[in-house]
């Protein structure tokens, strides 16, 4: 049977030059980067050319922090239970904002933080567009602000936040700021010259890189507490043997996503616009915000009398990978809130299907979907008792 | 040139059958466990097949949790922050107790609490042999001990701690008790049905699995509030998305250790116990512990009037790794202080060499270090200004 997979959003296929590369770090270049022999200075070209090629993927300065680590959720754990030891414990500071849309590494993050250690969290909401508006950060922060978190693009929706404004926003009222960028590598530009971040997060699970390897970038200057004590690897901002497979792989995973950059804006948009377009042909489907401020790869549509789950069985049947919306966290096959949260009514809360497209994304796929996906609708909806 | 592996409790190769299963993992079954389609599901047996594989190599129960994590570091970290969150932060206890020979990670976890958030430790000696006496643990711990932290093995000396007699004295005190357990896999029998530890880090890069990849033992009941917040993996204990391809390389990795111990325990120590002989009919060489309390693929050795450092670099000359002690962490090429710990005198603090065999270490390479070390010996002792 044909398989598609749209579902580029909760991971990605490893590329098959980063699994090659990678494999050379298992039987071969094994050794640990910090022993003196070697087995150990065999990586370190590999480790300082990984090195260059994340720097170079996000436009960081050489002065800047890039901190190996094993995941994004483990980035902005370090990030949010970071800023609270240096400013918040000690009382300098009173609050984190973020924003109702946040993946949950960071809203269970902050929310530990306001129940457990008693931190105040503002959560901004998102305008209809599913993006948060810079004035309602104006209008919100002010001295007692520690930290402001809020995602590049959003996991569900796709949608690209005004990060560059944010954090400019940010930055006047002298407060740190954090970005999830794990929906943003590899689907729209990410220049931190041009971007005032103090923190950043990475995955390459995302950018079809490994799972089990992530970065955590900190401008120059910043402080901020280690999450991992030890043997004082990473400058001592993470310690930990480096995953040196995984590094290696995460660098060129980051040119490769780089370089395909211009492929993604458009070729894989207009695969996308081409899916979409057809999606909402039906009747009572509604996508999530509007094109120009979404990454080039993503639609969430609802699709009314339709559950989310049932359809992605459905499409499954056929071969097509789906999400309800945010797939990371998918266990307990929880609906998406985000339909409500941009304002499109209760009906629509559990109707929610996302496909995510790569660059190893082909036409054919997408004509198949095309074919498979009102089918599916038709079916569902002639047993629904909502529609 | 030839080029003989003996840093093997710094980090081993991959076994080449578990990098073969690993690769099928990056762009075969490449999906998100947690999705609700058949790129995720199909990972499900496999990583099944993992968990029992790691289960059984330690003899856990079935009501026991193991959370997968990122590295025996974030294991150690979580449960040393956590312990401090449920007992030591709310007052309930107020002491940790741990020994001074610990791997950094577990030692500069309990410095951090000590200087930052005002936590009592404790740091138990060792002996001549390089281990804890059990009576010196039962002398200090008290009813204000919240949890004692002792490796199972160390990590620069391979001398192996009494852990189940250790762990039933802090059980009868009513403390938790945590154990290292990254240099024993593989090298002695772990069976946590005999021994009552509450909690167990472990390592996969420890035992021929890839690097970025370990596990946390959690006793059954035991209470432990996470490291890592966010989308609720492992049942809450640490979200992340699952390091499939490494986890399910750890499983294996599990079950080759466990079955090659045997071999490990005559073939390996038999060919350790041929270097060591060599090295010790050496003038002014001394060898810490006794064989019968210490893994079997490990020696370290001081040599009067070599440095530790200078010694490295010649045996790297003729292809042959090997580290001063803790080469975790050796960026700064500080020297390990062991050798004064077990009472062999500062003249031999920087002197130490360790030499680290692993079941793929054949007799022929054993015999050409045997051959080559005293050349180094004798060349730096000619130049020694201390000898």
């Amino acid at each position: 049977m044909t398989r598609i997979y749209l579902d580029n959003n909760a991971t990605t296929m490893v590329d098959p030059a980063v699994r090659d590369l990678m494999t050379r770090f298992y039987c071969e270049l094994y050794g640990n980067p910090n022993s003196i022999h070697s087995f150990g200075s065999d990586t370190h070209p590999y480790l300082r050319k990984a090195m260059d090629q994340v720097y170079s993927g996000i436009n960081a300065s050489d002065d800047d922090d890039i901190v190996m680590n094993g995941c994004a959720t483990e980035g902005n754990n370090t990030v949010i239970q970071g800023v609270y030891h240096s400013l918040l414990r000690t009382g300098k500071k009173k609050e984190i904002v973020t924003s109702s849309v946040e993946h949950p590494c960071v809203m269970n993050s902050c929310r530990y933080l306001e129940e457990e250690m008693g931190v105040k969290v503002h959560y901004l909401p998102v305008n209809s567009n599913g993006t948060i508006e810079v004035q309602a950060l104006k209008d919100h922060i002010n001295d007692d602000t520690a930290l402001v978190s809020i995602m590049w693009a959003n996991n569900e929706t796709g949608m690209i936040n005004p990060i560059k404004e944010l954090a400019e926003a940010t930055k006047e009222r002298g407060a740190l700021f954090h970005t999830d960028a794990v929906q943003a590598i590899g689907k729209v530009p990410v220049d931190l010259s041009k971007v005032p971040v103090d923190f950043l997060t990475l995955s390459a699970h995302k950018f079809h890189g490994a799972k089990g390897v992530g970065a955590l970038y900190i401008r120059k200057g910043v402080e901020l507490p280690p999450l991992l004590y030890g043997g004082e690897h990473m400058g001592g901002r993470r310690s930990g043997t480096l995953n040196v497979a995984g590094i290696v792989g995460m660098g060129l995973a980051m040119e490769l996503a780089v370089n395909a950059l211009d492929y993604e804006l458009k070729e894989v948009r207009a695969l996308r616009d081409k899916l979409e377009d057809s999606l909402l042909a039906l009747p009572d489907v509604v996508v999530v915000g509007d094109r120009e401020h979404r990454t080039p790869n993503t639609i969430l549509c609802g699709v009314k009398g339709v559950e989310g789950e049932s359809m992605l069985w459905d499409l499954n049947r056929q071969g097509i990978a789906a999400s309800t919306g945010s797939a990371c966290s998918s266990e307990d096959l929880e609906a998406s809130q985000i339909l409500v949260k941009v304002g499109q009514g209760k009906d629509l809360a559990h109707t929610s299907i996302r496909l995510s497209l790569s660059r190893f994304t082909t036409a054919d796929e997408i004509d198949f979907v095309i074919q498979e996906f009102p089918k599916a609708v038709e079916r569902l909806r002639s047993i629904s008792s909502s529609y």
